[in-house]
């Protein structure tokens, strides 16, 4: 079979076109194809309505390699993606008779009959082999579709993205033999310096196709994305880094991480290998912060803990004497509740955020514009002022907890061991 | 003008396709369509490519009365959409006085020289209105497009979600006047009921197309939703009405709420109706419980804080004696973190997640198989225990965090004074 260069996304599915749904099936697979290397030129949205799928899967594959459906795979009337592959292969879904033992014996397994209109889960058709579904009751089908001496592949995943991912990465994409060897990213991931800013920094970096070099606004930063494609991975990589070594000169410090790097795990690792510990005291991000701390693999054996309490309540609940707000700034008041908490949790760093008055409350940010975040328990507590404008809340408290994060990470950066 | 009554959808950015960003923007202007009983039959994703992104709104100016283009507004050489609409025209792009001034005193506002390139933001043709950009440096496009006694609609918006809805909501909507008044929708939330089960229960109402009945599986639940469409929108909603009265009647206490309830809102509203409040204590379920009580509106004048700790440790911080875990079972333990909570943040009921061991840590859960949910404060307190399957440690917390709500909101709804 030739290679396969070109794929096509089409998502299935009515509650996508109503909009109750986001689409993150497709990004999924879109990141995927990228990484193999396979330019994806379209991806598309069909309800559940089986012409306009016949339709949209007949144009797909007149123009594409390999085209990807997920969803309409359930037991339903309305869950029409085999109908649809049928009709457009000329082919009669039969039911397959290892599929339907393999699906009653996953309703016995969870002590439930069958319903008989799941049975359509079993159907295939000549040109299809299943790919299974460990997580769910929707095997995918891999079709191989040959016109002339032209060979196209469609692969029907299913709508839950816990399945899709599953069977995706488990049974569909060893399946396709993708190579991925010719195509080399790298993302460069900075702060302090704004999209626009950054676009006059790097000027004609920006134009050029092979290596191309692209820029993307995001919660933590800006990033800056290589991409390079040669004959081999290591070409790619070869052609990728005079580039890559530009980027570093001209960003410098702006840089804090790269590729898969999040804020949360560098702390918590960085942590972790130092034998330190972190806890947390914060008022307006609403136990953003925590959360996300908490979130990192392992985060518990450097992050001992949080309490989630607005300003001088949080001081009675850390065991720390209230102090009477007018004698203190906002700076300090922040660096009172960090040490509070790295008191209260014994750990080495206190990382807190405060605001005043009801605006340091959670839920009650929308007109917040002055936060204080600190950082004590180093050599010197670290302190940043952020001003914040109106918006909604929840967008507020992921820069409030961004910006502490980038204090905490670029502190542990400047405080590296020597030896490091 | 005839009214409008398909759309179609292109999200236009290689970013879309190289599966960088999910196309947010797209399922927002599908759920606004949808509202206003516009019919969307297709959504599309493009790169930043001339030929493809032409090719993309010629079929779709075939097909549908109106066309939403989002994002390639930019100013740079890969922001593609004002050259695809002219080329699609048959028009040249002039650069706009009026929007020209608009543009250099945006830039100057800021102390900022405009970048010669950001001059393409100012084109205009003769076939388009430009749509105001508060938030950002890139007008729309309301583009009227007439073929014979056709004329079909061209809406261009910028790609930064802040800036799309604001300039839809305040700029675009407006001037296309969709009615909106021929559809009704109604979402039931359920809880304790699988989507499986569902389908048995509801059987042929799910076959019905108008008014049509759909289930959606959710982090809170299912959703079971019904649509109706008629000439008016009094007319749709009576349609549905014996429906949605034998969907009622059907599941019965298995709803939870409706429409654009969510949990945390529904706790944080009664409680503070009843001039009641909530302290919560959690380990396994890392903060994302105190996030999400936190962040409904208002929250934190019936939501008095939390505790991010586990086990025995939460218990020292929260001045509690720690007890020999193995005297305790595991909803006894839930429950002393519960009303430790209640203590140390003075609060009527404590919400408290618990598990075993290292299970009981964030961040450490991957393996949890048995989760400890206590509500106390109340005539008695409540317990859950709860099974999570090994699974990635965020769908985890978030199953936690959900039950722990649900268990709240059951013991509020039983509770209600009688007189409501």
């Amino acid at each position: 079979m030739q290679p396969i260069r070109t794929a096509e996304i089409i998502s299935v599915g009515t509650e996508l076109l109503l909009g109750e749904t986001v689409d993150t099936n497709s990004a999924f697979l879109a990141a995927e194809l990228a990484t193999a290397g396979i330019d994806t030129y379209w991806a598309l949205r069909v309800g559940d309505n089986l012409e306009r799928l016949k339709l949209a899967l007949s144009g797909a594959l007149e123009r594409s390699d390999l085209v990807l459906l997920t969803g309409g795979l359930g037991p339903t009337d309305d869950d029409l993606t085999r109908e649809a592959i049928a009709a457009v292969m000329g082919e009669t879904p039969e039911i397959d008779a290892e599929l339907e033992a393999w699906l009653r014996g996953r309703f016995s397994s969870l002590g439930r009959e069958m319903p008989e209109r799941n049975l359509k889960q079993a159907w295939l058709i000549p040109s299809a082999e299943a790919l299974p579904n460990p997580g769910g009751t929707a095997p995918g089908w891999l079709v191989t579709h040959t016109a002339g001496d032209r060979t196209r592949l469609i692969v029907a995943l299913p709508g839950p993205p816990r399945e899709l991912y599953a069977m995706w990465r488990d049974h569909a994409l060893p399946r396709l033999q993708l190579s991925g060897s010719d195509l080399y990213r790298l993302t460069l991931k900075t702060t302090g310096i704004g999209e626009s800013h950054l676009a006059d920094l790097l000027g004609d970096l920006l134009n050029e196709a092979n290596p191309s070099v692209a820029t993307y606004a995001r919660a933590d930063g800006v990033h800056v994305r290589v991409a390079a494609k040669d004959d081999s991975r290591a070409r790619a990589e070869n052609r990728a880094q005079p580039v890559v070594a530009r980027l570093r000169s001209l960003l410098g410090d702006h840089v804090w991480g790269s590729d898969e790097d999040e804020l949360n795990e560098l702390i918590a690792s960085t942590l972790r290998q130092r034998g330190l510990t972190l806890a947390s005291a914060e008022g307006p991000s609403g136990g953003l912060l925590m959360e996300t701390l908490a979130a990192a693999p392992d985060a518990l054996s450097a992050y001992r803990g949080g309490v989630l309490a607005w300003a001088a309540q949080a001081m009675g609940i850390l065991g720390m004497p209230r102090p009477a707000e007018q004698g203190h700034s906002g700076e300090e008041l922040a660096g009172l509740m960090a040490d509070a908490a790295r008191e209260t949790f014994t750990a080495d760093f206190g990382l807190a955020t405060f605001a005043w008055g009801r605006a340091g409350r959670p839920g009650e940010q929308a007109g917040v514009s002055e936060v204080f975040i600190a950082l004590t328990g180093g050599t010197t507590p670290t302190f940043r002022r952020l001003e914040i404008p109106a918006s909604d809340a929840a967008w507020q408290r992921e820069r409030m907890t961004v910006a502490a994060l980038h204090l905490t990470w670029a502190y542990l950066r400047r405080s590296a061991p020597a030896e490091q």
